[in-house]
């Protein structure tokens, strides 16, 4: 049977902070703010692990098992690669981490609205895990797609940082699912940074797990957090659609992560009947239904752990789906990722499993599959 | 053909500003400043208005010339009786107005979070509300079951709003779909609020169109706010179920009112895979899945206007879902209810019609069929 050639459209880096994490890359007036920053949390680390694991984890335990020698491939290069092959991953999508107490600095991928965050210090954040992803990046650019952190509580900012990582070689921008006290994504104080990523071919992404609300430390508190977090990043898709942003920028485009597939159906149908419906004098201002700007627009990443995603994938749209391995978190289809490909997507057409394991993320992120073929003939999944 | 009883789950009322209001309900010494409010918001209504039927109204023109005379039984409990005969509405479930300048005094209905909202004069126009209302409701008390307006700042206050509402003939608490900066329902500051309801047999309810931000004056503000109010009104189920309170009250209700039917079956889907995979050490403190608190505790008022939900009954439940009309909005069946019910529900059995149309609701409201069916047999809708 022959291998096919995959890219994960959802991984995740970020330097070790016991290990001295980024800080070579902030900015030297912060250095020593960001060494005590680190140091706390490197001491706070353990007990929150511990926490994480009694809470999410004891469905995983033949996961973590299965992982022996940790999970240093969110920052060791060498590591990345030899586990990347094993897992049958041609080529990667690279979002932060956070996981492994190796977060981009400053919480400065985490969104304006994230609970103690400081602006000012999330922008140094933003640099300096730029620089240092651009650098882990480099180490094989044709294997590595990174995503651009942002801070957009102040634009020009965020467009300096766009430019300077697509300078840099970084293929896309991961834009914060929520915006706290900022305006949401249908006001024009954005529509700089809409222009720039459309211009530059970069797409945008939002990620799930950045944009809720504070839970406090209350029973439930965690199943609500996982729960809502996936709503509140598909959040901006309508902001962009109602908001004429696709209308305006017919070549911006923009992937949700790890954020489920299913829910896509059901919102576009919803949308549509409103443009459709009582809301029809839009059309004067937008000249596509919110499914067609889907169509042409936007994209999905999923894993196709839940039952259902797949069928509907000519609902969601064959050309828009991309598939992630969430490597190296816990959660996601890694370290067996061959396997759950094999589940998944062997039962369907060639050319759509083809469209969805790499087709379609070559498109977005312009992955060379000329160079990644011959990769994924020899490490791929079979079927 | 026989004719069919039908209850109303989803009406509105509320004095009219321009003839006075609810003055003469509110505490004399708020008397004054409610006198000018209600002057102020009188004078701009009419351009209010304008806009409203620009923005929302251009696909209902037939609806509004078929609502010649206005919409006065909003107040006029005479015109309400008789139009809702007419209607083919045998008995109905009072929720507050405010679509013509008669919203319950000092914003007291929308929530803690609302834009200009005075906490403390909320609770005054709270109890302006509910004495308004129990006089509108003794009119005719076997056709109406008005639910009383709470303001959750402070619990105690509200527990005294909805002692004097069910003392006085109300017969369900209209629950905040927002919370503003108050921490949400899986918060123990509320147990004395679930503990009262359940006790005194009183449905919650939370009603689309009270609980989202604020988008702005900005093109597709008004679209974003239609679609989010839908999720932000659906909101509290998942934070009474996670948070126990389904658990620990299981005599409690909620109903789900004006805010589509369709959204159950998936959400459900959702919140079950979560209680029985990686949160399945959940079911130490909640003993059933989430979708079986649904079934016991849980109703979904719709009106079947989208296509769809029908089919969806028996995933949402049968004895789950009440009908409405929304009287006197634009936007519902109103005044042609009883074809939408004929086109909606003529075609399925008998007796699941008929839990849908009027005893599910007789059974959450305590309305007595004894004293409704010769008044349905007489004015509902034949099929």
């Amino acid at each position: 049977m022959p291998r096919h050639t995959v890219i994960s459209a959802d991984c995740h880096a970020g330097a070790s902070y016991a290990h001295g994490g980024f800080l070579e890359y902030i900015d030297a007036p912060y250095r020593e703010r960001a060494r005590w920053e680190m140091e706390r949390l490197t001491a706070e680390h353990e007990a929150r692990s511990r926490l994480f694991a009694e809470e999410f984890m004891q469905a995983q335990d033949s996961t973590q098992a299965a992982m022996q020698g940790g999970r240093s491939g969110a920052w060791d290069p060498e590591r990345r690669a030899r586990e990347l092959d094993a897992d049958g991953i041609a080529a990667e999508v690279i979002f932060p981490d956070g996981s492994q107490n190796n977060a981009a600095p400053f919480q400065a991928a985490e969104g304006p609205g994230a609970v103690g965050a400081d602006h000012a210090l999330q922008s140094v954040g933003a640099w300096a895990y730029n620089r240092w992803l651009a650098d882990f990046c480099a180490t094989q650019s044709a294997r590595h797609a990174g995503l651009i952190v942002i801070t957009i509580h102040d634009v020009d900012e965020a467009l300096a940082q766009i430019r300077w990582g697509a300078d840099h070689g970084l293929r896309g921008v991961l834009l914060p699912a929520g915006v706290g006290d900022l305006p949401f994504y249908h006001h024009p104080r954005y529509a700089p940074l809409w222009a720039l990523c459309e211009e530059r071919g970069l797409p945008l992404h939002t990620h799930v797990g950045s944009a809720t609300p504070d839970y406090g430390e209350l029973p439930g508190s965690i199943p609500l957090f996982a729960y809502e977090s996936l709503w509140f990043s598909h959040r901006p898709l309508w902001f962009l659609i109602w908001g004429g942003v696709f209308e305006r920028h017919p070549g911006l485009r923009v992937v949700f992560a790890e954020q489920g597939a299913d829910w896509v159906p059901g919102t576009l149908r919803i949308l549509d009947a409103m443009y459709r419906g009582v809301f029809r004098h839009e059309r004067k201002r937008l000249s596509l239904a919110p499914s067609e700007y889907w169509q042409r627009q936007c994209y999905v990443q999923a894993q196709f752990l839940g039952e259902g995603e797949i069928e509907m994938r000519h609902q969601i749209g064959v050309r828009n789906m991309l598939w992630g391995s969430d490597y190296p978190h816990y959660e996601g289809t890694w370290p067996r990722s061959k396997r759950a490909i094999q589940k998944n997507l062997a039962g369907i057409p060639e050319d759509e499993a083809r469209a969805i394991l790499c087709e379609n993320a070559a498109r977005v992120y312009e992955f060379d599959l000329g160079v990644l073929d011959p990769l994924g003939a020899r490490i791929g999944p079979e079927f």
